[in-house]
């Protein structure tokens, strides 16, 4: 059910989801869907844990892969996430834009449970930016944690741009651009 | 109708926005929205495109004010609107970042409309990073096209976090790293 929901909530907002479509994309009655859940809020709750868990995955994979230099850890992060949004034609986003793109209609808790997300996000890149800022790949003056913070607020805006032209030329300018300006 | 449109668009997703909503909020029957427009989807036209006329004319005060050097006249647009983001509580965001949020579901019209006024946001933002450019505020190698896709991709996620966040400092911060990491 999970699984599902993180599908229909990638590709969609989740105002214009209902609990009808999930419970017709399993085959199942609608009853068990509330033998699980005690409400539709209480569901998308769930399916945002269980994708932050996900990308968190993905982001270890990548930010603690001491194969690569730290900086291109951030760089093979963005090339995979390129990849993954070509897999699925640019229909699915990610659920935390999405979410946040609505937060204003959702029920209040989606916006404690979005912002500690970013909070998650944030600091695994920070951390990765200590360890370049260690070898000398950036200053040492350098803010990492607002670097992160920014890499975030730019990250969202890449990935709707590039749902929107149904091409990943703006996670190549925003990666390019976003490397080339961290304060050496 | 379209001041109506930009008010109720700006704050909510067109999926979820009704013709019905729109002539309740004027207070007039249903036939006089259908004698200005032929559907939902000419409206939301005519709103995006009232919406670019409205967003060029604030970006050219800024971009075109020669009391400013080019550079301040970017951060002089993002201290605006940081102001207009402020004046309606966050609730009102940018309705070009709304409407691409949900394009997949949108006539495809959309699409197309909003890309090009994309490309009229980015031709306007080039040329004045060509001024500083010519001025030595920015590097002679700097690619002034593609910096000012990537800050339109980040503005946008800028927007959007702001007001998940219910606050200025995601626009601040990207104020201050964008500005930092152009290639002087």
């Amino acid at each position: 059910m999970i699984r599902v929901g993180l599908e229909l909530l990638t590709e969609r907002s989740f105002s214009a989801t209902g609990v009808d479509a999930v419970v017709k994309s399993l085959g199942v009655p609608k009853g068990s869907f509330y033998h699980y859940f005690d409400s539709k809020e209480a569901y998308g709750l769930a399916v945002l844990q269980a994708y932050d868990a996900y990308f968190c995955r993905k982001l270890d994979r990548h930010l603690l892969d001491v194969a690569r230099d730290p900086l291109d850890r951030i760089v093979a992060f963005m090339a995979d996430a390129c990849n993954g949004l070509r897999r699925f034609q640019f229909r699915r986003g990610c659920l935390v834009g999405n979410l946040g793109q609505e937060v204003g209609t959702l029920p209040i808790a989606f916006r404690d449970c979005l912002l500690s997300v970013f909070n998650g996000w944030e600091l695994r890149l920070a951390n990765c930016l200590r360890l370049a800022q260690a070898r000398g790949d950036l200053s040492s003056a350098a803010d990492c944690k607002a670097i992160a913070s920014y890499f975030w607020i730019g990250w969202e805006g890449a990935v709707l741009r590039a749902r929107l032209e149904g091409g990943v030329a703006p996670l190549q300018i925003f990666s390019q651009c976003f490397i080339a300006g961290l304060p050496r």
